[in-house]
């Protein structure tokens, strides 16, 4: 049997979505190894958030927001169980009560992917997560990011602390791990600590889009401009659920209106065909404060957009 | 007292919104009868469900958000209560624990209507309704359809059965109750079982509009779209509340991010004052899924937007 | 490795509560087997209630819940995991919208438990369950029955079905499955069908303890009379969670005030040691109308308690 | 047709349970008529209350959850509905911006049933409510009084303002009212506003039973008390459902820990049968604040324990 | 220290967003006061209300929902703190139970501030509110309106009351507080109690865009129009939420489908910078119909909205 | 003005129970200062938990439901506020993403308050707190504890932590800070990690009362045994909310079923007057789990228990 169907997802139609146990788009739960091509991995982190918290329990309820999910995307049509092996590979170790020992774990099991040539998409876990799954990922060669969020995350520290949800974008940078000229920020607003928030990352010589700026250009535009900078190199593409408008993401950490549609980030997702996408996370769902679901719905709808984009370039590398 | 009067829906300067026993819009709750021009009925099917159910309670969770509903149409001007004899019919025969019981009921009560000449306006239950409805109502003659929807409902069968909520589309046209020359499917979106999902329709002559070509097109353009193939004909409208974003509508049993606003239905509603409605229903509510009631209050208000384009379509018809 | 560590439940010191995939009490997710001893079994299988429905989704709400379950009982000390191989053997197949193909897979499912010599605990799902379940178990000696309920589930039909939520005790005995001389109805309360919607059971023989009567005679004696009627033959042991009372359980289909907490509960199943658990189900959890998780947390309890009783039997009868 | 098949509540056999216009208990909506001898009345008045708001809304949220309940008493064996004739007689006029007209509007709709001999049984409302009601219905002659629940309502005045949902016992009393020899006030608990809170009702006359002298005496002698103190004259019931304990109770307008399960109240009101019962209200179900339901369900479950026992007394008075 | 500093906001570095005592934005709760610009003030009143209720707790919800509001405006880069001194000064002194009693004590409340020269920000209570706040402020000179709401509240009378919910705009204009000529009502929509529900406001000479309107024209054309016709004189803004679509705002009163983004509301608050903004108000939030809080969360940035661009006006007339 | 009226809470009569700033029990927000007797203290920490989290946002919570809690005691009559100066001096510092140097913040404030002889009752936070607190406290004597709780927190480590909320027991025994002879664990209960998790403290000399051993012996015997144990030095209460059924506290992040009713911890901390009571917490309430607010509520009413048995020992020791 080929590693694509020894992985492949349930069909509905003997077990009902409703029925058995939940992982990431109903694919095997299966430890690391070299015949997978794309994983999902839970990243169950959440020491970095300086207001409200929640986002361990992520994992769990996008797995099971995901029983909902179908095989083939409707807009490009692929199917990408044909065209690779995906699988659960269930949680990145983290110690709850130990915010550096976690971030250590999580650096050591994106390693064993990246070893492996797995090409991860996590689902968080708070925004400190980027910190070390680029230190795992990016560790040879700096990668080109697509950062959708309405917060910059290039703060230098948050009450003393250097690595949170707030600092992920200015660690990466710093530490090379991050390639500003291939780099994007999109969907930025809401009210800052100081004038200068934004500032650090147009100084580095990334993209950044508020989303006053978005609205002002247009979508076309915006993803003409992401698929311009993202380039032809490798890609991690990280999705803060707090980038959309908490009307239809409530169950997160730091709400803030006024944001994108579902719509919005799904299409600029899927203008990611053909970009090399090594990584991914869809971070800072917070089940708790999310009582109708949607938040979770949203993430898990997100987790198939970047599968479907992830499974062709991994086929493309073939 | 003519009829209009006698089924005239409560004053609300007189018994306030909050008061006395729900039903439909405040309509009186009767018997059909053959003075009753257009009669709203409750549907409370929901065994034909392949992921979360619920929709048995979407009839009492409507009447009860329809309360807030007033008597004039904000953008036509229209009170339907003055053009015609609008009642609630309280709710179709269902056996909660037999499908095909309730199927059987739910044709004969919607085939008395017919047969009353009146044009009912139903609140289901899950979108296996229109297969008993149409069965009834368009059992001389095949209707035009506008099927407002994330979903196409042209499987040919789900986990061995024909009859659900996923088939109404296929069926109807099998059994040559719906014209496809007449017929618009819009909005349809969300991840597929198989590639082919939507070909049915198309390769069976209906107009398939897809969220994707909504948007590229326009409402304008859409709209004119649907006037122009629905035609002069008689016409029912079927509205599962999935194919609304689920930020508005949190409460359905399949809900598929990425989907219309309320305001983008209501317009859509709303040209169709001049097509001679013949039935509507409104699906796919659950409240069980609902905690802030949006669901249901969108349900209500899209009951009134098709009421008024029914009794504009009684009006002239007389 | 023998078989109790083969399938021993993860460790929280290892793997926290809240990450990775859920299985009930943590246990393995494992395919029936023979080197199993006890099995829990999901039956998302809700086509059998007339009033609010939902179970379907029960075992996966109860399974999330079930994280936070300890290894060790804190009354009687009993680890169950050291005394014989626990695992979690997925759901019995169900069709979402066929009730008889579901009541046959159903019953299937659990004969081929029977054959293996897996003693099984199930998670409805209605309390339709049982009488699949004991087509199965009891196929060639009646069993004792602990029935913990508020309901007598003794009805000959409702809407004209004969297998449904409300009829199990009935077509157990009518069939010969149940022994009523061994046989306990506890909890027994709200309002009635008719007068004599308990006199079935009573006239079978069986002994029916109704909640006045569990006030009247105090908490030990009506464990002392459990203890004398089920003996030392099989017993099979099902908890309606609409006997406790719906402070404790709210997410459940037919919610009946005034009923036992779930200390009592406790205390009467933590009283089964040393009888001969055959089987057990703890049915009609209803997650949807379970905002703050509390009835799937309880059911989750119930099933370790009920797992350590049999874990017992198995430990006594190897 | 006897009146009282006229009015038989809809049978769940041929309309679900879920179906169908909600009214109470599922009894006929009619006008107060001669022929009636019990009628339940909405009172969707809260314009009475000095903390949160809300009840304005029980009327219909206890119409839907009364939707569980059977004809028949679980431990008295009786069917109210073959002893009289029950009907739902609507909702009480209120203006829901103005206090006073509402008062007004309540006293004339409970002098009209007075006028027609028929037995109210009311739902609030906040606790301001008995105040017209006993205007109405105690005008001739002062009634005996059960109230249960966990403040005494005999302050003077609250904010200024004389009659509130604090006020209903003084004012009863103060205008001769309620009898307070064969007045019961028991439940009292929670924070006072000064230490002498309690006193007024102790010094009028009034047998005050608080929390801890319930738990002290035991629910057996209490219920002997109150039999004792309402003796053999008419008497009114008043149901505050914040004397039950939040855990059952949770959407009212002033919780108190520490109170009645459900299954107390439904004891003490089983004791009633015997009395002459001539009036009964349950208030301040506040159902935004109650999101499982479970407090109007409890509510509905009272109004079928009032009516078992006030039909005993109609059945006992022809 | 300076007016500005001694009521400088709390720094969220020093205290974690999530801890101590809620105030407005986290300004300082201080009595009024001649050294301070600007006062936010709660209005608990919601006694002018005929559907839902609950907007009494909206100022405590909000309070809590302004934690997570920063110091500096995104877009314009306005610090309000550095420009001017703003204070919580707790709410204005309301009856909850005395309608009347209640208007008179935020009358006398407002007129406090006027007297002090301080701009207040008032936070609901239901939109009865700006009559007695316009009856402070504007009682010496009529002010221009920006009313944004789904209703016009333009009625005479509901339910027989002069002074609610509904009302505001015609006692404003009828005594003389609002000048027509720079009024702009805009997103009114909604069924209507009869066709000439609006037909007051556009004969008074106010501006009048529909949200039928708003779309017809687009947003540029829309701030535009605000901004011609609010001119140069003072302005007063009122902000019902029910202006916002439910899917952002769910917690309110009376919402209506088919509304404005925060966004939208968003981007025309920020055209009112260079406004002589003397007050303003942000009206109809219900916390109990808000299990997301996005509804206070809303309202909360609407207020941070407000204040930059009143601190701007402030600045301007030093 | 004397301390005790310059601190006095808020009027309900002039300042609604819903309207300002809450504070605990609507005491004055103070800075620690010699002439307060009692303080309350936020301690929002939740870095400790293993399972879920969330009670960072329990102070604000508390401070919100306490507005429901009067002035006087119903069972004593004591009205603390006659007794001593009673003040919300804030939240105690913490670092929402550093764990060691919240728990340096917490210690420093504690020693000041016992520096300025206040006594703190402090709201949690998780069940860390009582570690920090008791290294201030109990510094230079060793305190007695009543501990009600689920858990024994005596655990040596949790995922390799040494100070989390299931080790303040065997923390404070092995620092000196708890006298194990005058210390009492209560309501003891829940599945546990090994056979021995309650042997640490039995062993230590603590007296252990399981909550089977609560239920054999009965209250009055269990709150006698306290009282003899506690004897006269200085005690220390903590009580965490998941030692009390989650049917009335679901909002906490380990709950466990089968616990006390609110009624027995009342009755319980009521035994209390005449103990040295030194400080309390109420820990471990997390509001996010707590849609209908009864843990919050719960726990401020317990703060009031608290408060009054501490306030007579003030009076006792001037």
């Amino acid at each position: 049997m080929a590693p694509r169907d020894r992985y492949a997802p349930v069909d509905a139609a003997v077990v009902p979505r409703f029925a058995d146990v939940a992982t990431f788009l109903r694919t095997v739960r299966a430890e690391p190894a070299a015949d997978i091509d794309i994983g999902f991995v839970g990243v169950p982190f959440d020491l970095g958030l300086n207001y409200r918290t929640g986002p361990r329990e992520a994992p769990a309820a996008v797995r099971e927001a995901s029983r909902v999910i179908r095989r083939v995307h409707p807009t490009s049509g692929v199917c990408p169980y044909d065209l690779c092996a995906v699988a659960d590979l269930g949680d990145a170790p983290v110690n709850p009560m130990d915010k550096d020992a976690s971030l250590a774990g999580i650096e050591a099991f994106f390693a064993r992917l990246r070893d492996l040539a797995i090409r991860p998409i996590a689902i968080g876990g708070d925004h400190t997560i980027p910190t070390p799954i680029l230190r795992a990922l990016a560790k040879d060669r700096a990668v080109g990011i697509l950062q959708i969020d309405s917060h910059p995350d290039t703060l230098d520290q948050l009450c003393g602390t250097k690595v949170n949800h707030a600092t992920f974008m200015r660690r990466g940078l710093e530490e090379g791990l991050i390639d500003p000229a291939r780099t994007v920020q999109i969907g930025l607003r809401g009210s800052r600590f100081s004038a200068d928030d934004l500032s650090y990352g147009v100084e580095a010589g990334c993209t950044v889009i508020t989303y006053d700026d978005y609205e002002a250009m247009g979508r076309t535009a915006a993803i003409e401009a992401i698929g311009r900078v993202l380039g032809d190199g490798p890609v991690y593409v990280t999705l803060d659920v707090d980038g959309i408008d908490p009307a239809f993401c409530p169950g997160t950490a730091v709400p803030e209106i006024g944001g994108f549609t579902p719509r919005d980030v799904q299409v600029i997702l899927r203008s990611l065909a053909g970009k090399d996408i090594v990584g991914a996370d869809v971070s800072e769902v917070a089940p708790c404060y999310d009582p109708t679901g949607i938040t979770a719905l949203t993430a898990a709808n997100m987790l198939f957009e970047l599968l479907c984009v992830t499974a062709l370039a991994v086929d493309r590398n073939r």
